[in-house]
C-alpha cells in the first residue's frame, strides 16, 4: 500500500532521478514536476525519463513570465541586492517554483512535497518555507537531510551506482569541475575547486567580449516596471516583460555585464563561495537606481532603501511567502508610483553606463539646481540653514572645553 | 583701518582671484590658503598670481598624505557610497581642506574665512560646518550668498570685466561647456550644457580605454586598510598611502574604472546632476567589500552596513566633524579589527572584477561548506531550523483562514 | 496702500495681539485666526478683542474633531514618542493649525501668513513648513525673528507698554514663573524657571490624584483606530473620536497619569526642558502598543516600529506635510490592517495597567504556546534551530582559537 | 561505566530534580549547579537535595554582583526595552547563568550540560546559544526536548509519581495557578490560567502599594552607569552595584513601580504572555534615559537609540554572546563616555516621576535655549533653515501640479 503521494521537484538530473526512484523505493507514488524558468533544458527529455523511471504524473510548467513580472519586477523595484553585491537570481526563483508545486500538490491531493536541495544550502530554505507558508499541513520529504538516504549515497559514485542498477540513464559528459546552476536571471557557478575561496575564476571569464559601443533605452512607467526597450543602434523594441528580460540578458551577457564572485553568508550562518552572472537584472537595477533617484523624493529615497534592504534579506533568506515581505512589497510598490521615465545607457564592455534620463515625472528642476539663474531660490537663506545646523556642533565644541585650546 | 583678517580657500582661478581683490577693496587683509589634494594645478604659479594680487600671505598645503589617510581610508572602511552609487570624492576632501584652513586661521589671528563656493551647492556646507565645528567663533564670508556680490557678478562675463580692470590675469583658454573639478580621489563634470539631466554624457567616456587583462593584488592588514598593491604582471609593488592611491587611480583610469553619471540629492534639497570618475576609489570599495564579508561575521555586518550608510550620509551633508562622525566613525573601524587579507583581481575593460581571496582571520570554512564533506555539521539540523522558522508563517496562514481555500 | 493681506494665528493673549496692531502699523490688512484644538480659552472675548484691534475678518475654527481623527489617530497607529518619551501632543497639532490657516489665506486671497512662535522654538517650523508644503507662493511674517521687532520687543514690559499705547487689554493676573500651553492631547510647562534643568517640577504634581480603581476597555477596530471606551465601573461608554478622546483625557487626567518631565532635542539643535501631561495619549498608547503586539506579525512590528520612529522624528521635527510623512503614515496604516481587539485595563494612581486583551484577529495561540499541552509542535525542532543559530557562533570562536584555551 | 559528566542547572525543584535522577538513570555522572541571581531560595535545603539524590558535586554560586555588574549595567546603558515594553530581566539573567555553568563544565572536564527549560520557550535558546558560544564541543542534553522524556512526564502527575518512586521530596503546598520566576531583576508571572490571554491580571498587582512621596537621585558617572543613590527623604545612600540595584528593588516594589501584563514574540514565533515586575530596572532605566538625553548630542542619540533596540532583540533572542552583540555592546558604551550626571526622581504609587537633573557634561545651554535672552543665536538664521527645509516640500507640490488647484 502507498505511503502517500509525493509532488518532486524534478530536474530531469541525476541526484533527482536518483531521488524519484528511492522514494518509490520507500513506497511512495512519484509524481514529478519540472518548472520551465528559463533555464536551458530539454524539457521532452525530462519528461520521458521521468515517466521512464515511474512517475505516476509529470508536470512540466511554463513559469518564465511569471517569474520576470511576479518575482524579478518586484526585486527591480527594490533595487534588491543581497549584502551589496549579490542581486538574488537564484533566491527569486525559488518562491516562484515552490508555489506552483505547492498548488499542484494540493490540486493533486498529495501530503507530501520532496526536492533534491542540500542540506547545507539556502535553496531548501527558500522550498520549504514557500511550501510550509501556502500549505501548513504539507509534509516534506528532504533526502539530503535524511541520514538513511545521504549515508547511501555518500558522493557521485554511490548515485552512479545506483542509478545503474536502476536503469536510470547516466550522464555521460564530463563534469565540470564546479556546479553550475541557470535560470533566466542567473547562471551561477559554485561548489567543486571554487570552494576554495582563493582559486581564480578567472578560467570562467569569456574571452569573446564584444567591443562595439551599444546603446538602449530602457523605459519604465509607474510603478517603476520597465515597458520598454529599444536598442538606439538598429531601432529594435521589445515590449512584453519576457521579451524585455531575455533581450537585455541576450545584450548584456554578449558583454560581459553583470558577473561577480563573491562570498556570501548563508542564512544557516555559513559563509560560501559563489560566482554569478546576471546580465539583464544588472543593466535594470542600474537603470531603475537612475530613474528612481530622478523621480524619488530625496527622504522618501532614504526610508525606501532601508526597506530595500530588508526585502533582499528576507528574499535571500527564503520569506518570500511571509506576513513581512508582504508589507515591505506592498510599500516598496506604493514608493514607486511616480518612479517612471526613460534612462539611456550604454553596454560596453563589461560595463553599463547611464548616459542620461528623462522623465514626465521628475523632481529635478533644471532652473532651481542651475548655477546661471538664480530660479526661486535665496542663496541666504543658506546662511542660516548652515547656521543653524552648526548650533549643535558649535555647542559640542564648546563642552569640550576646546575653543581656545585647540584646533 | 582694516575690518580684520580672512583666510581666503583660493585656487588661483578667475573666481577666488576676483574675490581676494574683492575682499581687500572691502576693507580686509586676505591670507589665501591653497590647498594640494591632488589636483592638476601649477601651485607656484597660484602663489605668483596670489602675491601679485595683494595677498598678504600666501599659505600652499601639501595634504595630500592626510587627505588619503584621514579621509579616504576612512570611507573605504566604511564602503561609504552616497545613494547607491556616489563615492563621496569631493565630500572627503571639503573637511580635509577647511580644517587645515582653520588651523592657519587659528594661527595667524584670522577672525574671519571665507571661500568661493556657490550658494546652491553642497560644498558651502561641508566647508562651513567644519570651520563652525573645529573654530566656533569663527565669521565666514561667503560671497555668493552676499547680495552686493552676487548681485554685481551676475555672470562669468561681469568677472571677466572685473578681471580686467583690477589686473587680474583672465583666463585665455576657452572654457569647456561644464566645470569640471579634481582631487585625488575623483573628477567630476557639472553645470552648464551637463545641467539638462538628457543631454548624453558620452562625450565624456575617453576612447582609449586599455584592454590587456591586469591582475593585482590590494592587500588589507587591521584594520581594514589597503598597505600594498602588487601588479602581478610586473611584479611593481606600492606601500605608501599615497603611492597605493595613486597607482590604483593610475591604473584604474586607464582602463577607464569607475565613471558614472547620476542625478543625486543634495543637502538642501535640490536634485542636481553630476559626472564622476573615481578609479582608484572604486577598486578599494570592490576589494574591501569583498576581504570585509570574507572575514566579517554576517550579523556584525549588517549592523555595520548600516552603520556605513549613515556614514556616508553625514560626510556627504558635510558633518565629517561630528559628534555623531566620530561615534561611527569609530565603530566602523573597530568592526574592522579582524578585516585582513589579500584580494586578486583583475582590472579590465572599465570593470573590476574579484577572482579570489585569502585571509588568515577568514570566517569561511571551507570544510563546513562543502558540499562533498558533512564536516561538523548535521544536515537534519536544517529540518529543525526550518520548521521552527515557519511556525510563525503556519500561524499567519491559519489566521486569514487560508489552509483549506487558496493554494 | 495696503501692503497686502496677512492671515494671523492668533491667541487673544498679549503677544499676538500686539503682533495684530504691529503688523497694521506696518501696513498690512490683517485677518485674524484662532484654531479650537481643545484648548482652555474664552473663544467669544477673542473674537471681540481681535476685532476692537481692528482685525479685518476674524475666524474662529472648531478643529476638534479633525485634530483627532486626522492628526491623534494616525499618531496613535505609530505609538508616536520622540526621543523615547514625548508624545507629540505640541507637534500633532501644528500641522493642524497651519492647514487651516493655509485654507484662509488662499480663500481670502492672502499672500502673506503670520504667527507668534519664537525664533528658537520648532513651532515656527511646524508652522512653517505645513505653510510651505501646501502654499509654496506664501510669504511667511514671523516677527520674532524680525530685527525691527525683536529689537523693539526685548520682554514683557515693551509689550505690555506698546499694548498700553495701543489700547490693547494687558492681563491683570499675575503671570506664572512658567509658561503653559494646552490643547485636547496634551498640556505643556515649560520656560521660566523651568529653563534650568535641576529645578525641580514637585510643584507641578496635582495633588488630588483619585485612588480608585478604575477599568475599562477601549475598543479598537481596523485599523488600530479607537473606536469605542467603556468604563467597566457604571456602564459609561463613549463612540466618537472626539468623545473618546476627551473622556480618557479626563479619566487619565484625574489619576495623573502621562505626566513627564524631559529634557529634548530641537529640531535647531538645542536641547530644551518640557513638563507634559498627555493623559488620553498615554492611555490610548498603551492600550494600542497592546492590541497591535497581540494581532501583528512579530517581523512586521520590527519593521512598523522603525517606521514609527521615523514617523515621530518627522512630526517632531515639522514634516507632517512632505512626500516622507505620506509614504511612512500609508506605509504604517497598511500595517495595521488586523490591529483590532479589545483591551481591558485599569487606571490607578499615575499607572495604565493592561489587564488583559482580546482580539478576533489575534495571532496568539494559545494550545501552540501552552506549557501543558503539545499542540502542533514538536520540540526536536528547536535543537535543530538552535545549532543552526549556533553554526556561526561556534565559527567566531573558532577562529579566535579560543576553544582551548579560555571558557 | 558512565556515559559521561553532566553538568546540570538544577533549581532544587521538582522538575529538576526528577532530571537529576532521570540523568543518573541513563548513565551520566551528574554534578548539579545553582547560580544566586537573587532568587528567593533556600540555596542549603537544594544543596542537600541534589546530595541526597546522588549528585556527585554540588555547586552553588553566588553571581549576584557580576550579573547587576555585566549584565543589568550593560542593559541600563542600552536603554533595553524589548518590543517596546519587557525589560529583558530574564533574558539577562540567562548568559551570566549559562557562562558559569561552561566554566564549571571546563573545569571538570564535563562534555555535557544540561537544563530543565521547556521546548517552547526562550530559555533553552539563550542557555544552549550561551553554551556553544563558549564552548563549542559541549553537547547539551534538553530532557523537554527528548521523546523518552517528555513522552513520559506528560504532566505534573507523572513528575510526582516519579519522584515518589525515586524518593524525591515533593512539594507540599498547593501549587499556584501559574507558574513565577524570580531574580534580582524581575519576578515573571505566566503560564497555567495566564495562557488565556483574556484572563485579568488584575489578581496580581499588589494592595499594599505605599502612599508617601519619596524622592531619590541615582547618580551616574561614566559611562551611563550607576555609582550611587541617595533617599532624600532620609539621606542613606548606596554605592555598591549590587547594593544601588537591591535598594532600588525594595523601593519600586514597594511602590508597585514596572510591573506590566504584556503579550510578547519568542524567538521561535510565537507570540505568549507574561506578567513582569521590574521595580529597580524601571527606575534605572527611566533615571539613564534622562541623564542620557541631557548629556548626549541628539544624533549620536538618535544612532545609539538604534543599536539599543538591535541590543534588545539579540539579548531577548540569546545572542549576548555572539560577535554582533560584542560590537553593539561595544559601540553603545562608547556612547556613555558623557553620561554622567545626577537624577532627581520620585517614585509614588507605582509611578517614576523625573523631578530634575544635573550634570557637567550636559549639552544642554541656558542661555541659548532661554526665551528671555537671545545668547549667541539670530533668530533670522531660523528663517533661512526653514526655507531650505521646504525647498524640497516646494518643489513636491509644484510636481503634483496643485500650488493652484488644491489647499
Amino acid at each position: 500500500m502507498s505511503k502517500g503521494t509525493v509532488v518532486l521537484a524534478y530536474s530531469g538530473g541525476l541526484d533527482t532521478s536518483c531521488i524519484l526512484v528511492w522514494l518509490k523505493e520507500q513506497g511512495y507514488d512519484v509524481i514529478t514536476y519540472l518548472a520551465n524558468i528559463g533555464q536551458d533544458e530539454d524539457f521532452e527529455a525530462a519528461r520521458k525519463k521521468a515517466e521512464s523511471l515511474g512517475a505516476k504524473k509529470v508536470f512540466i510548467e511554463d513559469l518564465r513570465t511569471e517569474f520576470v513580472e511576479h518575482f524579478i519586477w518586484p526585486a527591480v523595484q527594490a533595487n534588491a541586492v543581497y549584502e551589496d553585491r549579490y542581486l538574488l537570481g537564484t533566491a527569486v526563483a525559488r518562491p516562484c517554483i515552490a508555489r506552483r508545486q505547492v498548488e499542484i500538490a494540493r490540486r493533486e491531493g498529495a501530503q507530501f512535497v520532496s526536492h533534491g536541495a542540500t542540506g547545507k544550502g539556502n535553496d531548501q530554505i527558500r522550498f520549504e518555507l514557500t511550501c510550509y507558508a501556502l500549505y501548513p499541513e504539507v509534509k516534506i520529504i528532504a533526502p539530503w537531510r535524511i541520514p538513511e538516504f545521504y549515508n547511501r549515497f555518500r558522493g557521485r559514485t554511490d548515485l552512479m551506482e545506483y542509478a545503474k542498477e536502476h536503469g536510470i540513464p547516466v550522464p555521460v559528459t564530463p563534469r565540470a569541475p564546479w556546479s553550475m546552476d541557470a535560470n533566466l536571471m542567473h547562471i551561477s557557478y559554485e561548489s567543486g575547486i571554487l570552494e576554495n575561496p582563493k582559486v581564480s575564476s578567472q578560467c570562467l571569464i569569456k574571452g569573446n567580449i564584444i567591443h562595439h559601443f551599444f546603446i538602449f533605452n530602457p523605459y519604465f512607467i509607474p510603478a517603476g516596471v520597465p515597458v520598454k526597450v529599444t536598442n538606439m543602434n538598429d531601432g529594435i523594441s521589445k515590449t512584453t516583460a519576457l521579451d524585455i528580460f531575455s533581450y537585455l540578458n541576450e545584450i548584456g551577457g554578449k558583454h560581459g555585464v553583470g558577473r561577480i564572485d563573491i562570498v556570501e553568508n548563508r542564512f544557516i550562518g555559513m559563509k560560501s563561495r559563489g560566482i554569478y552572472e546576471t546580465p539583464g537584472g544588472t543593466v535594470l537595477l542600474k537603470a531603475h537606481l537612475d530613474i528612481e533617484t530622478f523621480t524619488m523624493d530625496k527622504e522618501v529615497r532614504r526610508i525606501k532603501q532601508g526597506l530595500g534592504i530588508k526585502f533582499s534579506e528576507l528574499v535571500y533568506n527564503g520569506f518570500w511567502y511571509s506576513p513581512e515581505c508582504d508589507f515591505v512589497r506592498h510599500c516598496i510598490a506604493k514608493s514607486q508610483e511616480n518612479v517612471e521615465g526613460k534612462v539611456q545607457l550604454s553596454v560596453f564592455k563589461g560595463q553599463v553606463y547611464i548616459l542620461g534620463r528623462e522623465s514626465p515625472k521628475s523632481l529635478y528642476n533644471e532652473e532651481l539646481v542651475s548655477m546661471d539663474v538664480q530660479g526661486d531660490y535665496d542663496p541666504c537663506d543658506a546662511s542660516g540653514f548652515i547656521r543653524i545646523n552648526a548650533v549643535r556642533l558649535r555647542e559640542h565644541h564648546r563642552l569640550q572645553g576646546l575653543s581656545s585650546t585647540k584646533q
